[in-house]
């Protein structure tokens, strides 16, 4: 799980990576939300349970003075308003989103940035405006090769000022796949996820889809912006790698029993030594179907299916359980997800310089009394 | 700020303490969720940003099979379901509910508990039944001295199993401040705050307002559960110490500028020498009224009076304002709260055994450029 000797390179930066968990991991980690695992058992996430991950301060938009504006290489630059886009076409999705940095604290080194171990994931209906009717009105010019996102949320990241930006190839932007979201979960968007107008990529990672929008640019070249250069799974600074896109196959369990309070070791009592617990959880593979769900509760020399749920909609998670008789003494648990196109996730951490897409399999440790 | 030579008493055992900041700490500060310091912009803090401590998992509970148990030392023992409580009194009160480890993380050593930094705090309206209402209707029989409330959540602490459970003094439960709260910023509670319902106790910090609340019981004489007993002020483990009760006199400011996404240093941009900058943030002291907010903008050698807002509620924060013309280079900025009893913010860490109520000032640097 160490880094292989490739990136042992001249080009490795010592300084980019925590040699220790610090005060600014756990600033980070309490302003930036996992949803704990127990947040599994719902179908939608409660908003407060969703993960959050924000680069920088959530910002404060006035609803009533928003305006989004569409410019760039388009026929027709536009100036909206929340209402102007909540009087366009409404379209609703139940979405899984996670954060492409998700287990990243679990890589060694691990990047200075966002720490995460398990939870960097949620599923909520957003509701919005679809991207591509906007884009249509505008009227992309036939130069445009891709969208730039702007959000309000300005900071400073790898010494560059920026407001985050994202940018989406023209592909995806018109396929109909993304929305301009005003609603969660049936509720205006709260503000620390994007109040008023956010984008919304369903089957990506979170990175694409920007907060507090407020301008789409159609640009005739690539975008290089900071993000874009930054997500992105490579082995070393000067590796280009590949772009961070769709959501990797991933799954996750609910730790069954429960736990100590400040170790957070799990401990399982069995009232009846002949009663099968339930393990159960969820996996997904971004716009991917789950084909296969497979559990070991012996660390991972056996594995059996899962019984499969059905999915909650095209691009959210779905459902799986495990019948488990636990034996007394330390059980090692492990999930491993396989998705319709043959990927399976690693049992091994795929170390990446960035700390990005780490789908390695789930392993809980339980004490059976 | 170390611990004081008296706690190096053969009863100060090393292993209660976290000798560097653990992955464990960053599972509980990623679970249990502090404010974003901008959230303090907000009158009520919207759920989601509300800060959050659980000892234990949130556990599920089926409102339909749900029932409060109220027996023990009662005339009428009742059994109650959500309807049965949502028909009694209605009441609604804004509350700034603070968790009395706020803070924690900046004692050294530090117990080995829910790893605070500064945002353990928010301000929500909660709507419930007066408890009052509810133990007058069961009948408090004479030789009652307090009330013993238990949740559903369960886990370890301190190596007993346990549910969680608080008590309240016979005078405090009765006083008519504290509710039996469903409802949290006029919707059902989620269910990572109690869902269906739990007890709020206003002005108190969080450890008394128990979650999951199922089970009311009148007791003869004082409760001796683990969290009553590791809620204390004290030198060492074998000090008595103090009950943790009242929330103590705090304030904190929204940093000014914007950060770096991941050292978190604050810069803040001069856009004319001329302009002030406005400092803003929130003062509190539970429920006696604040007199007084300071800033320092040097370090803490001169303080002058910020201007106070109207407070939001008897038991909930009150705004404050001040101008402040940055100089360019580092500014390092405090805040300093006075009550009306005279209590004042101290600007040394009070350190204690178990690290509650720190209420240390708060120290922000920002580069000013």
């Amino acid at each position: 799980m160490m880094k292989s000797q490739d990136s042992q390179s001249a080009a490795f930066r010592p300084q980019d990576f925590a040699p220790e968990i610090s005060r600014t991991d756990l600033e980070l980690a309490s302003r930036n939300r996992g949803m704990p695992l127990e947040g599994l058992r719902y179908d939608r996430t409660p908003v407060g349970l969703h993960y959050l991950l924000n680069h920088f301060d959530v910002p404060h938009v006035d609803p009533k003075s928003f305006r989004l504006h569409v410019d760039g290489t388009v026929q027709r630059p536009l100036e909206l308003s929340l209402g102007d886009i909540q009087r366009r076409m409404r379209t609703s999705r139940t979405v899984t989103m996670e954060c492409a940095g998700h287990g990243r604290a679990f890589m060694q080194p691990r990047r200075i940035s966002q720490p995460w171990l398990h939870g960097a994931v949620g599923t909520a209906d957003w509701t919005g405006a679809p991207l591509s009717a906007i884009l249509q009105e505008a009227g992309l010019r036939d130069e445009t090769v891709e969208l730039v996102f702007t959000g309000r949320d300005q900071g400073c990241q790898g010494g560059e000022e920026q407001l985050y930006q994202y940018s989406l190839s023209l592909d995806e932007a018109t396929n109909g796949n993304a929305m301009l979201a005003y609603e969660m979960n049936g509720a205006p968007l709260q503000p620390q996820h994007g109040f008023p107008l956010r984008l919304l990529v369903p089957g990506w990672y979170g990175m694409v889809s920007v907060k507090w929008l407020d301008r789409i640019e159609a640009v005739s070249s690539p975008f290089e912006g900071y993000q874009n250069r930054s997500y992105r799974v490579r082995q070393s600074p000067d590796d280009p790698g590949r772009q961070v896109e769709r959501i990797q196959v991933r799954s996750l369990m609910i730790p069954p029993g429960f736990p100590d309070a400040w170790s957070r070791r799990r401990i399982l009592k069995r009232s009846d030594g002949s009663d099968p617990v339930t393990l159960s959880g969820r996996a997904w593979a971004g716009p991917v179907p789950i084909a296969r769900v497979e559990v070991s509760t012996d660390g991972g020399d056996r594995w059996d299916d899962a019984q499969l749920q059905d999915p909650v909609s095209e691009f959210a998670w779905r459902g799986w359980t495990f019948p488990w008789l636990p034996q007394p003494g330390r059980a090692t648990l492990l999930v491993r997800a396989t998705d319709a196109q043959g990927n399976r996730q690693p049992l091994e951490i795929p170390w990446n310089y960035e700390g990005l897409c780490n789908n390695c399999v789930q392993r809980i440790e339980v004490d059976v009394e």
